[in-house]
């Protein structure tokens, strides 16, 4: 069983970002649950492998493939079967002016995911955001724009 | 034209209970736009009659079927062609355990709705929750129960 | 006893912002309640005329005087006792970056009154912000700005 | 320099427990920057060691003493001078009636500290709170209860 490091964490999200379900497999349990932070559309445990890739996909779609995400550190217990990684991310939502920075339009938070592993591979994440940035990517995930107009489904 | 009285208010929301949609007509314009509060699923601008009349069809189903709402009172400017009409909103979620009290499964609030008259008809509503009720309002509302499990889309 | 009418809600602003107490009695209950929506620092159930006028103290204080209410209707019903008073409010924050248009920094929401009027005066009042206008008035009142520095008592 | 271990940052906690400053600043530099979550009268950056433990201080007032905390897991990374402890956290408001369970009553959260570590002692920490803990926190900390009565400054 490989051991839980800071290399094999920074391994299971280089195997998420190929798509590829076997890779993907290799580090994430195929029951994984994956909780979102806060209240809106995508918030709570999605069950299985196949919710938490469909998450990412709605990510994509609703951020217009501009989501960006950047490591700042990982910590890890591997006694305890436990990782921490630290990232900022910052997205523009689909449709949104180019040039605004209303947090109904913009992503720019610091958040992080907290992973439970067993046997060698992750069976729960949950994602937490630091600051106040549970209130402002409620409004970046909102169905409305600042001046309350319906976006579209997300 | 109909004066905008107190009764003609009341005669609105009478109508739009029976769900009959030429009496509906008699007190709502076809593009009437509503807006319900908050950033939930359901929140912003609904446009035109029947985007209004699919919200209410959330609701009841949401709460399978127990919202209940009670009237306070009813304020109108006919000058201005403005009323305002106060009510007390019971409801629970549709699965939330029966006697549960939690602000995700029982939603329980004052709001109000400020409409604007365009001859003799609602041309534009919004919705609007007094007190903190925003806040456990948007519990209600969310895809989630106070354990982060995903109660089914809305 | 003064009738209930649009006129003379409008008085009791009107007095209210003349600062003189004998001539706000005259409009306002001592013993008046008045409830500012949310769950921020100011939010909740101020009772007597005092703890109101010492609110709009801080919203002056908060605001380093830059808070603006135009009225936009006034709508009564002289029977049951109940007016509501329709406002768009503006306000940069005391110290904020007087080019800056965070949530944090400026308050540009439309906020409603509803009062209840007992022997000619107002007994009670609530305030109700209108569509998402309590998540971005939570963000103008919080003691943090948009980077989580706290800018101080309110 | 003491090396960044999972013992160590245990030591840090305990030290903070004791009240002792000059054992406190063996763990903690006395400049740390500690960050709150949310928007409520305690979020955003406390400047300085003073700052912290005043802020602690304010938890144990508002909580009656009856705030509690358990420890989950503490993960490290000795090479970046990182480490994030996960902690499960239980308080009543002072003044809640003991057998009420509303969240703005009762505080029970899941939460992580992201502590960043130089020459041995903490320079910064990040309080976070997963799930939906950052809405129903922010009951915990209004300065209302469920009804809205303002509960005291605090």
């Amino acid at each position: 069983m490989p051991e839980l490091t800071v290399v094999r964490v920074r391994e299971a999200f280089d195997a998420l970002a190929t798509g590829d379900r076997e890779k993907i497999l290799e580090y994430w349990h195929e029951d994984v649950r994956f909780e979102i932070p806060g209240n809106h559309a995508q918030s709570g445990w999605h069950e299985g492998i196949d919710a938490f890739l469909g998450f990412l996909g709605v990510v994509a779609k609703v951020s217009g493939g501009s989501y960006r995400a950047e490591n700042i550190t990982i910590t890890v217990n591997p006694d305890d079967g436990y990782s921490v990684d630290v990232n900022t991310n910052w997205a523009r939502r689909a449709g949104a002016p180019e040039d605004g920075d209303s947090p109904y339009d913009v992503l720019d938070v610091t958040a992080m995911h907290l992973l439970r592993w067993q046997d060698g591979r992750i069976a729960e994440g949950r994602g937490v955001i630091l600051g106040d940035g549970v209130s402002t990517s409620a409004l970046w995930w909102a169905p409305i724009d600042a001046t309350g107009f319906r976006r579209g489904t997300q």
